[in-house]
């Protein structure tokens, strides 16, 4: 059992400021045993936040927050923030795990200035607090902490470029721990590699050619070095960059050994470093790798595109295997769009592979380079739908924000049979851009086998009965199909419809319903606005038949378990088929 | 009348490669009097098309199109192109003005690669090109040519980023010309001044910077200078830069003079250099800049911000007077809404404004920078709408893009007196970030007087009838009202409902509704697909009542005039009230 003396004693960075330098080394071991308590019971970002112990002490010593104000890039490095800002609970007990989230919250904390779980977005917002500073003629530091593979998305490049001709006091703290997610591609990451190896110095420097004073520090897990560095910063009356070169994993082995696997992990065993929970039957991840397999083996023109989340998609033994089929473009979801758009106009058939929650980062690539140009490229949504992830990583938004696109194909496969058809069906055909979404729920839950042959926006009816139409997009076919049990049950014999297509609408197929069916219920595992049954109730809007919609809130929870939200939003058996009765 | 003697004569860049010096530079001359007889009267890009003629003539020297590919970025600059591959009838003839669009299309000519009209693509288009062709083992030179005002956007930076370290050809031309779109802020465009004046050297390199190999050319007006180190990069085998120095506007004094006004420009009279059209009585842009006015004149925490487009918003006058309020962070979108938002948590009351199409290149800031943190930031949305507008420009997305967004009020203004009234109401809250869009139709058509106070979620009801309802959203407001004068005439006393938010329904309104109608019709000036008539048609999906929802098409039209468009969409009084009856 660890002991947390000093870190016990830290109510506030004021009590941060009062410590010499070895009971600064001391907190920092202190801090590391916390994080890694934390991580190791409940799962989340341990490697960067193990590297930036050092630099939050020596932020939280120079810097008087949250009058100085620090906005965290994507959070990954906010743990020891965390520790030091009153929320050691947090990290040490049960109620203190859930209480606390991984991200910054201005909720949780006056210390935290946003709600941050995207990349590469803190240089713009410090820019802004800076330029609202600057107007009101107040007086204090605002200062982004970016990297950890960060700096290679597009915003953040827009940030360091309109704050490179800032006039007032700017720092961006750049916490160079040598590796992106996954690893980082690139040029830019090629300048930092020469920075750290000349002490500083290269040929050209990034930074300095957009406009801003640099300093290196070598040591960044040495808090002494940090504050002394920081100190002179603080007085700069213009934008600064600190480079500060930190061990990502540092203090724990294996995560200092393995940085990829330890970036994010699951809970895992301190002492063997083995994950402590049983991934069970493998998840929706892993059948898209087993397909990928499957082409590389006979698909001479595969390209396989991602933006550096191999691990959350399973594509880890796919790169180790394909190297010159795999691109993983780093965090540049835009470009990874455009860049994959391209490419099946070269003549090759990428399939480009996104986290639910982060293809939207891409929304005018989607638009513009793939679909106003119809490139025969497919896409893999994974992890979407209803699930107890943070507000920043929800996967409710893609069918609103994809479906909406003239010339995409937007399918939800049943099941991973049907996945599998489908992805036959996309990389077969020509003609349009074709994405696939997957469900943040087990496939094994989903035993669907298809029928029906994929035709463009023919919906498969799987089950012919009368007066009710159950229409289950995706996984949320099984709900159709557990409610039309109850519902039989009670003497009604329902239809239902598996629509696998969210981009066009079967008109045949639901204009034969009318007539033997006075209701038309749906059910969606995303937000209802702009979503799937919005366009089954506009259709049927003329008829007078009744549709019911089922789906999402358009709300941003936060770490709600998913079997509540499926409550909240009535998607239980039980409650739809309360609602049709 | 100009003569065209050498034009005339190329038909394929085959033909360009015959040419010696002294007739490139005869070419050069009639390439611009084709360019400014097209923009002189039908308006368009006319100063980066005059900057980069000898340009194109030596990229077309050097390279072999279409076996090599030319990515030409935002398409600013593709007008010389067009000239010299065979479609010199778009400079000349009414007829071929129309045919041939002021952006790159393949439909158009196998030279272009993409069809291309946001900024910032080319490099990650062009890297998808340049893979390919090495995983496909082919052998051609690909070239991204980027510039006047492109680099600062997000999406360029990654695209150079991840091709920074490819291993084989790829030409990355950067036209500068000195300026943006307005002009250039930020640190990167400090680089290139700084890059010019010491003809090519520099303390710190951008390009290099980021893995490149790099070249100066002083004077990018000089075909010559171009086509020799064109020669010397064509052979590369590693990424490289070529810096081009251009005159914006070069061979017309004018658009010399006043790089801003010519950029874009509408039809002028090539002598005095004066707009031909007359642009009438007042547009919503000009509105949109008297409220800003007034808000600078007595509320000292008003910034105002926007991404590159002064112009098109009408903030020119606005710039002048207020400097010190008004912030245009260069074409960097991502950036703007992420600062706009930061800026009001900061204490300030930012406006920011966009352009219609262009928002959506910050689909995921917008979600997560802004309406996650519920900054009370106040967005306007400028020429939305149904337009005659290209393909690339269209104004139709933002309903569905915006209006599902948790958190985001979204409202459409039924004229201009209701549109200051949102701006004060959305200016007086601190609760949530608001967005108003204005339609791109002449506000003197719009005469509507608004009643009742502007509630959160509130609907005004306009008319009180019965049987049918018209909902008009925004400027539709005018057709609902035109329709059920049709109507009154056959007998029908239809309700008028002025819905005026598309971010959450007035239930008790629409509630109220049923009974004394059993049809309910929405009308919207955007896509149908995710839009606001499917909420109303979901809203009234369990109720039996008919609804029926006009609005467009999911379908990029291109240059289509809108009152084609509204008639192919049913957007007509008589075409509605033809359905209703």
């Amino acid at each position: 059992m660890a002991e947390y003396t000093l870190l016990n004693q830290i109510n506030s960075p004021k009590d941060v400021k009062k410590l010499n330098a070895s009971e600064r080394k001391e907190l920092a071991e202190e801090m590391r045993q916390a994080i890694i308590n934390r991580v190791s019971k409940i799962g989340g970002h341990l490697g960067p936040n193990l590297g930036t112990v050092e630099l939050t002490i020596a932020l939280h010593t120079v810097f008087d927050s949250p009058k100085d104000k620090i906005v965290f890039d994507v959070s990954h490095q906010c743990y020891p923030h965390k520790l030091l800002t009153g929320r050691q609970r947090g990290f040490l007990t049960q109620e203190g795990f859930e209480e606390i989230s991984g991200y910054t919250n201005p909720q949780e904390s006056e210390h935290d200035m946003f709600i941050v779980g995207h990349t590469s977005t803190s240089v713009s917002l410090a820019a802004g607090l800076a330029k609202a500073r600057d107007m009101q003629g107040q007086k204090f530091n605002v200062i982004a902490l970016i990297g950890d593979g960060s700096l290679s998305g597009g915003e953040a490049f827009e940030g360091l470029d309109n704050a490179g001709d800032f006039k007032s006091n700017f720092i961006v703290i750049i916490n160079d721990n040598e590796m992106s997610i996954a690893e980082n591609y690139g040029g830019l990451y090629g300048n930092l590699a020469e920075l750290r190896k000349n002490h500083g110095q290269a040929k050209s420097n990034y930074f300095t050619a957009l406009g801003y004073d640099y300093v290196y520090v070598e040591n960044g897990n040495d808090a002494e070095e940090l504050i002394s560095v920081l100190q002179k910063v603080k007085e700069s009356t213009h934008p600064v960059v600190v480079h500060v070169h930190t061990l990502k994993g540092k203090g724990y082995k294996p995560a200092e050994e393995n940085k990829e696997m330890f970036h994010w992990t699951v809970p895992f065993d301190v002492k063997t470093a083995q994950p402590t929970v049983d991934f069970g039957a493998k998840g929706y991840g892993e059948y898209v790798a087993d397909y990928l397999e499957e082409q590389a083996k006979k698909n001479d023109k595969l390209a396989v595109i991602n933006a550096a989340t191999p691990g959350a998609l399973a594509l880890q033994e796919f790169r180790a295997r394909h190297r010159e089929k795999y691109f993983d473009v780093g965090i540049a979801e835009e470009h990874a769009i455009a860049f994959t758009s391209a490419m099946a106009k070269g003549g090759m058939q990428p399939i480009a592979l996104f986290f639910g929650g982060f293809v939207q980062r891409a929304y005018d690539q989607l638009s513009q380079d793939l679909c106003l140009n119809k490139s025969p490229a497919v896409l893999v949504i994974e992890n979407t739908g209803i699930s107890g992830m943070d507000a920043t990583h929800l996967g409710v938004f893609d069918i609103p924000l994809m479906s909406n696109i003239p010339n995409l194909v937007y399918m939800a496969p049943a099941s991973v049979d049907e996945l599998y058809r489908m992805l036959d069906w996309a990389m077969a055909q020509k003609d349009f851009p074709v994405a696939v979404r997957t469900p943040a729920v087990k496939p094994q839950e989903l035993k669907f086998k298809p029928q029906k042959p994929i035709v463009l926006n023919e919906f498969e009816m799987t089950k012919k009965g009368s007066k009710v139409v159950l229409i289950g997009l995706g996984s949320m076919l099984k709900l159709a199909e557990d409610t039309a049990d109850i519902l039989a049950q009670k003497g009604i014999d329902a239809t239902i419809v598996n629509p696998r297509f969210m981009t066009g609408l079967d008109e045949n197929l639901l204009n034969s319903l009318i007539g033997e069916h006075d209701t038309i219920v749906t059910l969606e595992d995303g937000v209802l606005d702009g979503g799937f049954g919005e366009k089954i109730a506009r259709f049927y809007g003329p008829t007078g038949v009744k549709v019911y919609s089922f789906g999402a809130d358009k709300e941003f929870p936060d770490r709600v378990p998913a079997d509540e939200l499926y409550r909240r939003y009535c998607l239980t058996a039980e409650q739809i088929a309360n609602k049709i009765l």
